[in-house]
């Protein structure tokens, strides 16, 4: 197959000020894949990425955003046998130095050294270009070949999936039997309650202020939801637990007020998982944790193989990515689906785009 | 209610020779229950109890044999509160002494006072009375309610579950996509089976010699099943993981063949669980092991809530009972009932008897 | 030996007023031993108990306060054999009911039926009775027997060592070749720079406002040390570590300053410990530790054998008590104790009540 | 610096068959450096190689042998920003591909594309040039400083410290106050007892045939030896732990009856880890393993920092390279090196060339 040697790409070229843009398909270089891009999702971090910066970003007019990406394996750069070119793929974002501390020791998303292309770290969408355009290249260690049951669309989302899963993998992952308080109906915590759920959790109870969202997440599985708005989460969740709190509590929203409820809801002895962007300070009874022997665990981004564990979770039906996927647009559209996403207008989850 | 002062109760007398006989009802002590055994299941190690005898067994003529049972609560020792007159509950065997470095570290299947009924440790059926009787106490930490759906029988195998899910356990447990292979379709392969897919495993891959047994395995979630008289299970399993092996195996044969197929069909850096009896010493290629850098776990009964955490699997429906209790009998045909389990006659699985 | 029937005790009457009573000598019970109290120091918790109160805290007028004592063994309970009449021994505070899911866990300091005493809970000190008395009962599973060449002072610590160790342990324990830094020189965090570097970590880095107990530090194997009135903590954390900050943050100062300290100091995927009490909401910088996937353990008391665990690295001549032992007072003057302590007067750390 | 062309290195040709052979100078590539070697130790693991050849071992006639060396950075490649010309450095074995399951989860010792050079594995001395030779190039993944304190010849016993104190993390690695057997006082049992004291390990137990080698684990810190040829060393192993087994076993020698040592002395509850090669099958009474609830863990080679962690605790004085470094012989005298070696002349047990 003959590949253009041109393509269309959604560069950033100032706050919230992004265009497409016709740029030149790159190429893969050792151990790398071009992607013929089929979906990509907006994400949260999408929002900051346009709107305020993250670390690490490339400069403006060159940067092609865009990260959560599935596709079709059209080139491959030297020395992949992974991969072969007409695979269905999808992505993850995180490819570590392989050199550093962390990466040694299996922590990629934390790199040392984030952002040094140099010296082989890449996060695609991030620090390095993205995939809302005709195609992206990646590293074999990023990608991941799609189950057939799995559209390009759901596959897009196995970088929330992986996250959440991530998340209950840091507090040790044995959650058979156990309550689960979700604090937080967006993305991470409806997928969140779908992964609790598929590991054996026994009573799942998510929170949140709005009813379709609550609703949303009792067809996908959760047990209980609660309207922090219409009742004192702290107080239900100790009622549906018959007054020993929840086992683990995973905190989806970054707010004060949810940080303080997983303080409070969570069981001596019980732990807490913190998934969600906390951008200001918060003012927190810590003391409970102590009191109550709770660990706080965090995460950053999905690790430990959780996008391959999500996509077979996806592909035995265990987990939806549907539900959640309720928007698309073309790559043309892309400032409409950015807008459809941040204002959630029409009960927007996520939103895809088809480049 | 009235309770009687007497009941039956099936005594070993001597091997292989146990017989109804009246005694008298035990009177629960403190934080202990007396429940009025509904259902009481034969295990493999009943079978070692009553032939060969085991650790700590009490004397000919006195002990009560029997472990696996669920009944009604219908009394109360002083101190107890969590349970009432009424409540359907199962049992677990092991209450550990609580003073000994393994039980104040979790680990009362390991109890240093094993058998020291002094010292607090019981092992109902096994060092203390059990449950082929009308009526049997328990201390409370070894007790459990019993979810409205699901039968007296249906909870006698809680044991059995806990045991398999406490194999996953102590590798971690968050086996969430991971490929396992089951070597051996017992009650406890074939609950293991159930557990690995409920916990989210991709790809089960059970092995055995008896197609029924396979058969059912595949009935039960078994993605693949191998028949290892046919074909060979290393072989078959590396194929069926793209040449990669079993991420995790869990051996539920005491066979030398089981555990050497075990080496040879784990992941590099993969693990091993051991859940089986090996009653011999056997001859093993240990130093795949090291090249391969595969840890071997090992368990004894039923730890970490893992019968609890069954419990609650066996509630949602993802872990079956029915398919396993192929037979049952009044107390009276105790003897039939282990003749049955024994010879495996007419494809016995699980034999539950009704006191 | 003929016991005395009646003895001396620091009764609690009222908030800040506790008087030398006579009282009865307690009777060890099943599986307890009766101590006559040589030494007991005075802790935090003491100066909370006698001034605020603590959950479970017995009546006034009833209550024998003190909770760091060691002496020797005067009399067995029934079913004792661990120990015998004449042991050197010491006690750390916590006996689990043994019937909770915490305590089935290995989790005994959170137990689920903390200061229910029906239910075989114990506290001495907190929940019952203590040791500013001539004698006091301990279950054996409290209490470990003292090396030779440990004096009943020094032993009176292992409660603090063993909450130092047990900060590392929820961390994950291994620590060699780890920076360290250890934020708050009080007794606890003194016991954790020895601790630290007992367990071969590489760059221990102690931070306070003192200088004198910095030094202290500083003999007791601080290779670093920070007067945080003078310099910068995150800024010379982060010079001593080559700019990537300290593998592990014990936080040993329950202040807002000292977590967002650890929170900026620690290396991205490095851990944090919380080994202080926290009495009111700190305001923090969360956002942190999601950023750089840093954990948040936490502890209360001492728990998975750090006690004797401590006694051994003691033993070994690893750790030391006696540079923390500043004062020691004979019973009669505990009045006296707990003010040179409450006001740390003449560089007070541990102060040792000798009954 | 001007940098020669060429070099002497010993290439092997057959087996037991190699010889000083100038070749090229080897080039420094993208994120490696070049090491003057200054000192190169000989392991088991190269009389392996040189007599019956391993995994993935590169033609006759071309290969480079030697893998545990220390030297001089006398060049860099490009993108290195971790060294410098003229850091003083020392080497371990495995870079992992970064790509693999395993290299991501952090397990490169058992990297998925071992001895595929095209996709980035090398394993100096195994499967790429090593360093008994005058130069040798390395990823920067596998260099660490040298401390100024430690000599380039104590500096190539990182690998074996390092192997010790990984066989202790695969366990949890929190050993302070546990009562441990080594088993096999070869160079990675004297290593392993030297990092189990300096971990805070209670009671260090050392078993052998050899007194002189016991002799100096004494010395090395070992508070127990036991020659097996004089004593039953699980009878004394039990002795001196008052009947309770030993916590931890590290099997140091491949044997069949140091496994079933192992398993005999090990305590209910407690682990044994294998480090040693295991040649041939091994008959062994695994059963127990199941009773007592013994997990078995393995290691290959030196994951998880601990050759990093080792260079921390030799600088520390903790552990000691000079007493196993019994011998030294020039480039030249490479053969007798090996003979010396291989027949444990003259009590040798570490043997450094210095080319």
């Amino acid at each position: 197959m003959e590949l253009p040697k041109k393509m269309r790409a959604a560069v950033l070229y100032d706050w919230n000020d992004f265009r497409l843009t016709e740029v030149d398909v790159p190429e893969p270089q050792d151990s790398e894949v071009l992607i013929k891009v089929e979906s990509c999702s907006i994400c949260a971090g999408d929002v900051k990425i346009i709107t305020r910066g993250m670390m690490g970003q490339p400069p403006m007019g060159e940067f092609i955003i865009g990260h959560e990406y599935a596709g079709t394996v059209v080139k491959l750069g030297p020395n992949v046998e992974e991969f072969a070119v007409g695979d269905r793929v999808t992505v993850e974002v995180h490819k570590g130095c392989g050199r550093c501390k962390n990466c040694l020791d299996g922590k990629v998303t934390v790199c040392l050294n984030y952002g040094n292309t140099a010296k082989g770290h890449r996060a695609n969408g991030f620090t390095t270009n993205g995939g809302f355009a005709d195609y992206a290249v990646n590293h074999v260690n990023t990608v991941s070949k799609i189950p057939d049951n799995i559209s390009f669309d759901e596959a897009t989302i196995i970088t929330t999936a992986g996250t959440s899963l991530f998340g209950i993998e840091r507090m040790g992952g044995f959650i058979a039997g156990e309550n689960v308080a979700v604090l937080g109906p967006g993305s991470i915590g409806l997928m969140a309650v779908q992964c609790a759920k598929a590991l054996g959790a026994a009573n799942v109870m998510l929170t949140g202020t709005r009813d379709e969202r609550l609703e949303l997440g009792k067809e996908l599985g959760a047990d209980n939801t609660i309207n922090v708005k219409k009742e004192d989460p702290v107080k239900k969740i100790q009622e549906l637990t018959g007054g020993i709190g929840a086992d683990l509590v995973l905190v989806t929203s970054g707010s004060e007020a949810a940080f303080n409820q997983a303080l409070k809801a969570v069981r001596k002895g019980g732990d807490i998982t913190l998934l969600a962007h906390f951008d200001d300070p918060v003012k927190v009874e810590i003391g409970l944790a102590i009191q109550k022997m709770n660990n706080i665990y965090t995460i950053r981004g999905e690790g430990r193989q959780c996008t391959h564990r999500s996509l077979e979770l996806m592909a035995e039906g265990k987990i939806q990515a549907k539900p959640l996927l309720t928007h698309s647009f073309p790559l043309e559209q892309l400032r409409e689906g950015f807008d459809v996403f941040m204002e959630r207008r029409d009960g927007a989850i996520k939103v895809v785009i088809h480049p």
